[in-house]
C-alpha cells in the first residue's frame, strides 16, 4: 500500500494480509505488520488488541450496520424482513476494497487454526448482536435467534457470490436474491 | 477409566479429557493419553489420526446414525421431517457415558483454539453428510442444505439442554421438543 493511504486501520488489514501471504501468519510479527504499513507497533495496538484481530478488522462495522439497518426497517416487518433490511443495508456499504480483500482474507483464515478459531467467535458474536437487535423490536428470543442464524447464512451466501471471481452483481443485489431464496426455501422445508 | 474397560476408543478419549484437563491441550503428548488410558501410542494412531481428533471422537458415530435415520424416515416425510427422524434416532443411541463427558469436552475445546477449529470443520462436515442424506431424497440442494442446518441448530440446542447439569429428560425426548419448537419459531419469521 502507498505511505499516503489515509486509513491507517485499513493500511494495517492490508499489510498483514501481504505478510500473512507471503511468510505464514505464525511467522509474521505485529512490528513487522506495521511496519510494512509505515506505522508503528503501538499504533498497530491503537487498532487492534491483537494479531489474529487484525483480519476481523471489518467486524466492528458489520456488526453495527446490521444493528441500524434492522432498527431502521418499517415497524410491522417481518423478524426475516428486518433481518433483510440490515443485510441489505450493510451490503450496500462494502466497498471494492473489501470485495478484492475478501477471497485473501477467507484462504488466510482457512490455513490458520487460531484464526479460524477467531472468525468463528466473531460470527457467533455477530449473530448475538443481530438477534439482541430483533429483541428490541419485540420478537421473542427464540424467534431473533433463529431468524438471526437465517439472515447470517444468507448474507453468508451472498458474500460468497459476491467475491467470487468473474461476478459482477453488487453485493446488495446479492444479498436481496439471497433473501428471497431463503423465503422460498423455508417454504419447502416443513 | 479402570484397564478392563473393553472398548480402547472410549477409554483413550477419557484419559485425554482427563489429561487435557489436568495440564492442558497443548502440554499433553499423546504417549502420555495412550499411557493413561493402559494402551500404546501406536494403538492410539489405529484410532485417531492425531491428538486434536480424539475429542471429536462420536462425530463419525452421530454422522453415520443421523444419516441412516434420514434414509428410514417415511418415504412422504418432509424434508424438516427426514432431519428430525435422524436426530431423534441419533439421540436414542447416545449413552450416559457421552452425557457425562459433553460439558468436559465443551469446555476443552472452547478453550484451545486448535480444538475449536478442528469442532468447526468437524461440524460443516457434518452439515454436508447430513444434506447429501437429503439429496439422495431428491430433496432439492438448496432446500437440503437449508434443512441440514436447520436440523443441527435443532440437534445442538438439544444436546445443550441434555448436557445441562440437572436435566433429567432424556436425549431423544429434548430433540423432539427442539424440532417441534424449530417448526413453531420457523412459522413466525416470515
Amino acid at each position: 500500500m502507498p505511505r499516503w493511504e489515509p486509513d491507517a486501520r485499513l493500511r494495517l488489514v492490508a499489510a498483514a494480509i501481504e505478510l500473512f501471504t507471503e511468510r505464514g501468519y505464525e511467522e509474521t510479527t505485529v512490528a513487522e505488520v506495521a511496519a510494512r504499513a509505515g506505522l508503528t507497533k503501538s499504533t498497530f495496538f491503537r487498532y487492534f488488541p491483537d494479531k489474529k484481530d487484525v483480519l476481523a478488522a471489518g467486524q466492528e462495522a458489520i456488526t453495527r450496520l446490521l444493528v441500524m439497518g434492522i432498527a431502521s426497517a418499517a415497524q410491522d416487518a417481518s423478524p426475516l424482513e428486518a433481518v433483510a433490511a440490515g443485510v441489505v443495508r450493510t451490503a450496500e456499504a462494502m466497498t471494492e476494497v473489501t470485495k478484492e480483500l475478501g477471497p485473501r482474507i477467507n484462504a488466510l483464515i482457512a490455513s490458520n487454526p487460531e484464526l479460524q478459531a477467531r472468525a468463528q467467535l466473531k460470527h457467533a458474536a455477530l449473530v448475538r448482536s443481530v438477534a439482541e437487535a430483533l429483541a428490541a423490536r419485540s420478537v421473542s428470543e427464540p424467534v431473533a435467534k433463529l431468524a438471526a442464524e437465517l439472515g447470517m447464512l444468507a448474507f453468508a451466501d451472498a458474500h460468497a457470490a459476491w467475491i467470487t471471481a468473474g461476478n459482477r452483481e453488487g453485493f446488495a443485489e446479492l444479498a436481496r436474491i439471497a433473501i428471497d431464496r431463503l423465503r422460498e426455501t423455508m417454504s419447502q422445508i416443513t
